[in-house]
């Protein structure tokens, strides 16, 4: 009944379809495996894409040529660059989308993605042979050979719901839970352990008093996630934000010993960076409120989802609790908060590709390696989607440095430190986070990508000519000059003191008041020798002239890592025979076989000490 | 967590969907309760709303004030008015939708209506006080007060499916089976009985052969199903025709040892008239082939429907057999076909309200009444919401007659006749099908709806208009006389005899070959004479004008059957008391409680004389 497939994508979220895009846009026969067809790519929590860090890594999908950014384009309701007040490196763009079209955007892409089948059913389990995966066992008993599997289960494996005192199995409410695969793969060796979400109610919005709430508007200009072109909205639908107070929290506690938090009947960890609000209120006893976000979940449609009160106390004490936030006086409920506990395998038993160790041609991504967030799920999608092809074809990995992008971060994170609890990106997990922008990720990766043959022709012209652009204004702005008389004018309105003598125009980019942007608008001289370029290409130039000096010490500090990255650590490395290392270094070494002197330096519990030793090790 | 509702509606098919509408547009406080938000209106099988006799069942439904006729012009991909060659109570429209933008319609008119608050959770029981619903239980634990309840479970009550070999508990493919209610009722002594029905494969039109398959165009005008004005598309969908054939059959058969109906694994009665590909070549084994309607599924899916092939046969015969399909060599399966169990209630169990006669203020609407089909099903939702207001309220119930619409039949078989296999409507059921058409459903039911509150004033203004637009219209036709000499080069175009005489143009009308559109377009006179009335209303006066004679014959049949069925029969009435009835029919008056000398006669298994007895016993 089925051909032997290039790759079969288990699992349709995120992750998955990142995953089977990717595979099949690089020229890999894909099959999807979904257990319902009409819930792929379903936001199962919070109706958003993006945000600090999370912004960034969803312009870096974009720029490999994944399809994240321009699903979310497609279906926002309201954009935001977070942080505009900060430094580049922290602009993050943020979307709410229409939850309903978010998932059938997605579903038409990859319906339009020629190599991309699908197939509605549960995999129970893989084939494997020789130690190597090479297909998929479904529920209704079908075997479908495949030279690469991705898993991205997200939290259906085995998995279990919880509200206040009530559990049920499931992977999202409604939906049945999968089983069959954690079982097998412990067999094969593979530790496995419990991890926690949670999501909170989603109420209804004609029930609620906005009024006593503060209106949050999208940005004037939606700048997107994606680099391509795409069709934004003319209108942005508004969030609402409100405060917990201690009467509310007085009230969740009255739950508390029906938690199933509290009462030891969820085993697994929870997102320590998306608490439930339970959690909030405990760790944060001194804390008076918190802010909740009144968030639409659509354009026609009246459910609202309270971000930041994600619970699974008893739906009743969520209800009392609710009931005493401003504007919440007359909520009421369409679904209750809940929490979920799921299987996770501990990255740490995967390699940089995202292939697992123990069996070859076998790829993870998403929360299945422990992550939280659609964006972290999706990265690891795009990556694990598209070595996957590269296995099944026989070509080597592809790998992002830790200096290429948050990707990298998160994925070299993931498998050198691995996670206890659900990992999320931010941006100080990053050391080079001026260089890794989010108006840079076309610069930095289209390149590769479309030496791999993912990003398109015309996505290369467009980052070609961007990157020509920005030249060519940087050698502009160095060849004029301005004199006091033409420029103080200017300076003085911009609240930045005269020029002492005639400055390069490059020069006075470097004033903190100062932008190319308003240089164009009050300085004739720039305006016209600037005319032509788009708005992109002046505000990537002003970026990279008046952050160079960061940008330059950080390509510094990448070339100096790179070292250590380079050398190689030979695959089958026998640890037993340097003597001196650390018992722990060398347990750790051991386990997770680093691939570079630099990941073994990034291990948890890895001292430099450890580092040099093996380093002096390696030269004999 | 809840106030006291007027109405509880369980499930958000067709039924509860129609249901909630209904009832909220009437006044009452509605709380709508889903195991899914996610699947309200859900299409569980084929993407199409209407057909022979379910095509009226919408009209009707439209001009009663539901929704389905206006959610399905909003959706649909493709309308065909069919039997357009057959007398005009014989025309029937139909439309092919988009799946997913159907459901999403429903549920944005729904949030729009006021008086509909929504619940996502499972209800597994119902509160039952003195013999009267008040409530619900939910799978959370909630008690929900209210004065009436309508379940429309569905195929949800204890459903499990079928494919091939394999079974499984669900409600759909991929959702969970609601358990509970069956169990509860059967304690209060309801009657409970399985039924099964079964849906096609859904496969990728990217895999199928078109240039193999016959076209089958949309109309190129869209009449649509609401009398109000909505928007219908530009552009149509095509469905395609193909056909099975000998070896299709012989394939099929090769996996009848491992079909859970021939094995026995399945004990409810399939639908007669929408059967399994392999109930049909087993029943029909002269048949050499059959035919396969080919319908997309959306605007913007690939996803196809094999309209015609339900099956639940092991899914490799399934593919095996589709290949031989002219145009699905190198066919891909989506999602295999399969079959559900479910439980129902004998229809008898309830009044013509549709509330059960043991629990008072407790309703059922669609398939757990043993119909099948989603306009059966809304209709019954509609009448079930209309009746459970009315008894909440403390008003009389609304019933609707045999001679007032297809629905009036529908209710009155049911609780008459009761079912023992998924009943469906066909025209031939309706004795009045000259009265029902699709053309008049407003004149019919409209007024009866504006009383009720139901309809708007606009529809009753825009009835009004009709009606005296048609009347008008009348007048002036036998006002109008033609000579020979105007008439006869006209009645020679359209191959009908000269004029013997001066005649009026009411007398012309009735020749088989003319048509009033005709004799505008060929007769000045009669162009100038009614210039300014819609096409409608001049459609509607030329079908009343020449089908004139049996419109009244039926009229005076409904006169002579309304007769019996103002014969009210008391509602305790001691049947023992008269002891010349026959066995049957005693057992079967005691059982249904006939509420008219009309139902009585309907009964399967009474005779003519047992209601001329009855009859004499109640004159005395």
């Amino acid at each position: 009944m089925f051909p032997e497939y290039d790759v079969i994508v288990v699992g349709a979220g995120h992750a998955g379809c990142e995953a089977a895009a990717a595979a099949a846009n690089l020229g890999s026969k894909v099959l999807l495996v979904t257990m319902n067809m009409q819930t792929i790519a379903q936001m199962s929590c919070n109706p958003a894409m993006g945000g600090i860090a999370k912004g960034q890594i969803v312009r870096e999908i974009d720029a490999m040529g994944g399809y994240s950014g321009i699903v979310t384009d497609l279906s926002m309701i309201q954009f935001r660059m977070l942080n505009l007040s900060k430094g580049p490196a922290m602009w993050s763009p943020r979307a709410q989308n229409d939850r309903m079209l978010f998932a059938a955007t997605w579903r038409e892409m990859l319906e339009k993605t020629p190599n991309v089948d699908f197939y509605q059913d549960m995999v129970r389990s893989l084939i494997i042979k020789d130690g190597r995966a090479c297909g998929v066992v479904t529920g209704l008993g079908h075997e479908i050979p495949s030279k690469s599997v991705v898993i991205t289960s997200g939290t259906f494996l085995n998995g279990i719901i919880h509200i206040g005192e009530k559990q049920f199995g499931g992977g999202r409410v409604a939906e049945k839970a999968a089983t069959g695969i954690t079982e097998q793969l412990v067999e094969y060796g593979f530790e496995s352990d419990r991890l926690k979400t949670g999501t909170p109610p989603r109420i209804d919005g004609r029930s609620l008093d906005y009024s006593k709430m503060e209106e949050q508007k999208g940005d004037e200009k939606m700048v997107g996630f994606s680099y391509t072109e795409t069709k934004k909205p003319i209108e942005q639908r508004s969030c609402w934000i409100t405060y917990t107070s201690q009467k509310v929290h007085d009230i969740l506690k009255t739950g508390f010993d029906r938690s199933p938090m509290y009462a030891g009947r969820i085993e697994g960890v929870g997102p320590r960076y998306c608490p439930s609000i339970e959690d909030k209120i405990n760790r944060f006893a001194e804390r008076e409120r918190h802010q909740l976000f009144v968030e639409p979940e659509g354009w026609n449609t009246v459910e609202i989802y309270v971000n930041g009160f994600s619970t699974s106390l008893p739906e009743e004490v969520q209800y009392a609790a609710l009931r005493q936030v401003p504007g919440f006086e007359n909520v009421r409920i369409f679904r209750p908060g809940y929490a979920i506990e799921y299987d996770y395998f501990p990255p740490t038993q995967l390699n940089h590709s995202l292939e697992t160790k123990l069996i070859s041609n076998l790829f993870f991504a998403g929360q299945i390696n422990g992550t939280t967030g659609y964006e972290e799920a999706a990265c690891q999608g795009l990556m694990a989607g598209i070595n996957a092809h590269q296995k099944a074809k026989e070509l080597d990995p592809v790998i992002l440095k830790r200096s290429d992008a948050y990707i990298g971060v998160l994925i070299d994170d993931l498998i050198s430190k691995g996670t206890e609890e659900p990992y999320r990106m931010f941006t100080s997990r990053a050391e080079f986070r001026t260089i890794l922008r989010q108006d840079n990720a076309d610069l930095r990766l289209t390149g590769l990508s479309y030496q791999l043959g993912l990003a398109s022709q015309e996505r290369m012209d467009k980052v070609a000519n961007k990157r020509e652009g920005v030249e060519k204004i940087k050698d502009i702005l160095k060849e004029i000059s301005l004199d006091p008389s033409e420029a103080d004018g200017f300076l003085a309105e911009n609240n930045s003191a005269p020029l002492p003598q005639k400055q390069k125009a490059t020069q006075i980019l470097l004033r903190p008041n100062v932008s190319l942007e308003g240089m164009m608008a009050g300085l004739p001289k720039i305006k016209e020798a600037l005319t032509g370029f788009t708005k992109e290409i002046i505000e990537q130039a002003d970026i990279q002239i008046k952050y160079n000096v960061y940008i330059e010490k950080e390509k510094e500090l990448v070339k100096r890592m790179n070292q250590l990255e380079d050398l190689l650590i030979p695959e089958n490395f026998d640890y037993n025979k340097i003597t001196s290392l650390s018992n722990e270094a060398l347990q750790k070494f051991k386990k997770i076989k680093p691939r570079t002197l630099g990941q073994a330096s990034r291990i948890s519990g890895v001292n430099p000490s450890d580092v040099q030793i093996l380093m002096v090790y390696m030269g004999r």
